[in-house]
């Protein structure tokens, strides 16, 4: 019945299994629903834009990666973030909207990167931002929200590193290296991966002097609870003020979500924490999976005070976060941490011997899905072993049988697929008995 | 504060204020809900794919319409329907699929038309197929679904209006013009539109014979219920074995149809309907907006004996709907039918007096969340009129009042923002008076 061509899906193009599916809409379901609870507007942009609005801020990595073309006389391009987007809808519609703006969005984004494991070139971003308050209750509810979503989905133990710009920048200045910032973080992000001496190095060749990364010393050194180290830092920082600014927000975030609890995750301080971003201005997030599972960031964000600058509205701080969807999948699925009743699309199966057994069974079935309760009709009425095989393949939890006998009790005998035990019901018991 | 650089969104893409987004996401909630109601497995095929997949069938419009480009050496293009995709998938997993194979999809799909009232070039699709059955129990189903998704939206009576290709074909044959099938239902598509007289010069322009158009004469006059439809077609189409199994299969349906009756639509047969698309075999179906209001079809879809022929499975075959979920946003918009509750993104606001209440507000938020209650807290310490107005413009319901004497006392104050109405609460009864 099959011929050899068999047509090719792009590599680096997450494409699922119908059950597989079904997992990774849990998650995306999880994290929209938490969106919404916590007062977040959705919001839908286009995926196509035109290349001056999405370029206009963005470096030589963005240029290469992007997926760029021409349309008529139109440069256009696929967006690759939801942070562009929302700047341009924000400076858009600066007038109508209600501030602070909180929206969340998540849609397909696209990237021309070379594809690996939790790495695609077209893939899902989840983020939510507040747009236009400087207050970091927004910042609070942030690590709070991450909390409930791994929470929801069962996640437990994963960690949320908070950092602030303002501590890297009053480093830097105590080190004599306020020139070269980004030099400084790009290396001191890298610390997990490759180690003290390769940072040290790197910095080094970067012109940083010896001097100043003698006086990091006691960066590397940071140890304890969050609570410790942000009074170790202050020691380091005693001398700058905008050090001691960041020290004070992070405080702030601390004491409140001491106050607040979380349910499974954990916050901790990292100042190497940098995201290779230039744009945060203030806290930075990012988090990780449980120790244990081999995978980057499966969630990042922060603060930034000029979203909208690059279209002429100033002014504008912004703060938000991101799931990285894809990866969590990824990780949920190693961790075996997909309820198993996800699985159960649908909750009984009504078999088909002939068109008065199905125009009878449809009536039931019509009741049943009113109540939102998900059953089906087998749509042939085929051999009785093709149709349950069919129950069993989908994990139909029951079948519903009836025969002239169901039809002229007016009732229908409900099996259970994993006992085989099966017994006659009114609809009414049938009802409740699937609800 | 702001310049006159305002980036632009491209004209044709559909981008909408977050009430409107609210209220269109709810649209596409009631849609998918439905789906999976029905036992619809979610799919999400990639929005890129290769061109020559993409174009394996698609004729001359089509490949105008594309958004087609290189991206290193590969020739892409965006998906401009959710069929050849769904096609795709079939044909590459056949072996793992279970038949039938029911799935729904909603994404985006891009066409570079000239953008109209309706219709975008880049706009959503809310597909779902059932696969390798030709079970007209299918059919009957997707009539309740568009009559279950049209009440749940309280969009009534909506015109399901249905049609047989093999009436089509029936018709053709006893005229005289099988050879001209195609041209034949492409003007007699056109009679809502253009009128019988110009119906008639276009088949007479196609080369169908006078005599032929003439024989035509008892289905422009076609009228009555759609079991005395069906009983006029039977004389017209007496001698058309073809036209013969098509009235069968449309009996079938409407009289299952009448056993399982409808809430809100109408069943209707039309004659005329082809829906100019060459590849239905079966059922056709089209779903017009109640009368008075202007606007194309909201719906369609039909049958298709050969889905995945283009690549190479041969004899699979599958019928499926489509909503138009723009147009249904548009005309929900014009009737007026959004309940007000739907803008109610969330319940309360609860006001920042500082930030010892605000911390003491946040724990109560956290309870409320945690049962699913939507409320958020104002970020800011602003005054308290700027913090109502927040409340007012975002049509949230009550405020929560916390000062020092609410704290000691352990209460919340509720006020109602429409009456003005206040009371003193304990954060249980909050809970229930919010729920």
């Amino acid at each position: 019945m099959k011929t050899k061509t068999i047509p090719k899906t792009l590599s680096g193009f997450m494409e699922l299994d119908p059950n597989d599916q079904v997992l990774f809409n849990k998650i995306k379901d999880v994290i929209e629903s938490t969106y919404k609870c916590y007062g977040f507007y959705p919001l839908d942009t286009p995926i196509i834009e035109y290349s001056d609005v999405l370029l206009a801020k963005a470096g030589g990595e963005t240029e290469k990666q992007i997926y760029r073309f021409l349309k008529g006389d139109n440069d256009l391009s696929l967006r690759f973030d939801m942070t562009v987007p929302l700047a341009k809808y924000v400076a858009q519609r600066y007038n109508n909207l209600v501030f602070p703006f909180k929206r969340y969005q998540i849609g397909k984004v696209f990237r021309g990167e070379r594809p690996q494991k939790g790495r695609f070139r077209e893939f899902y971003q989840c983020d939510a931002d507040a747009v236009g308050s400087t207050s970091l209750w927004q910042e609070v509810e942030f690590v709070q929200l991450y909390d409930a979503v791994f929470t929801a989905l069962g996640l437990k133990e994963t960690t949320i590193k908070i950092n602030n710009r303002k501590i890297l920048s009053g480093i830097a200045e105590v080190i004599g290296a306020k020139d070269k910032l980004i030099d400084f973080t790009v290396a001191l992000d890298k610390l997990d991966k490759i180690g003290e001496d390769k940072v040290k190095e790197e910095m080094l060749d970067k012109g940083i002097p010896q001097a100043g990364i003698e006086a990091l010393q006691p960066l590397f050194g940071l140890s304890g609870s969050f609570d410790a180290q942000i009074e170790q830092l202050k020691s380091i920082l005693s001398t700058s003020e905008e050090g001691r600014k960041g020290i004070e927000e992070l405080e702030f975030i601390n004491q409140a979500i001491s106050g607040l609890g979380l349910e499974s995750a954990n916050l901790q301080l990292d100042v190497t924490l940098a995201r290779g971003l230039n744009y945060y201005t203030g806290a930075i997030f990012e988090v990780s999976a449980p120790k244990g599972v081999a995978m980057g960031s499966i969630g990042g964000g922060g603060r930034y005070d000029d979203l909208t600058g690059i279209f002429g509205l100033k002014d504008m701080s912004g703060v938000g976060i991101s799931f990285g969807l894809d990866r969590i999948y990824l990780v949920l699925e190693e961790l075996n941490l997909f309820p198993e009743t996800i699985t159960e699309n649908i909750k009984a199966l009504f078999i088909n011997f002939g068109d008065q057994e199905a125009l009878f069974c449809l009536k039931a079935i019509k009741a049943l899905r009113s109540v939102d309760i998900k059953v089906e009709l087998y749509p042939d009425a085929a051999k009785m072993k093709k149709q349950m095989q069919y129950a069993d393949k989908r994990n139909i939890p029951y079948v519903v049988l009836v025969g002239e006998e169901e039809m002229r009790a007016n009732e229908y005998t409900l099996k259970n697929m994993k006992s085989g035990e099966q017994e006659k019901l009114t609809l009414e018991r049938l009802t409740d008995k699937l609800q």
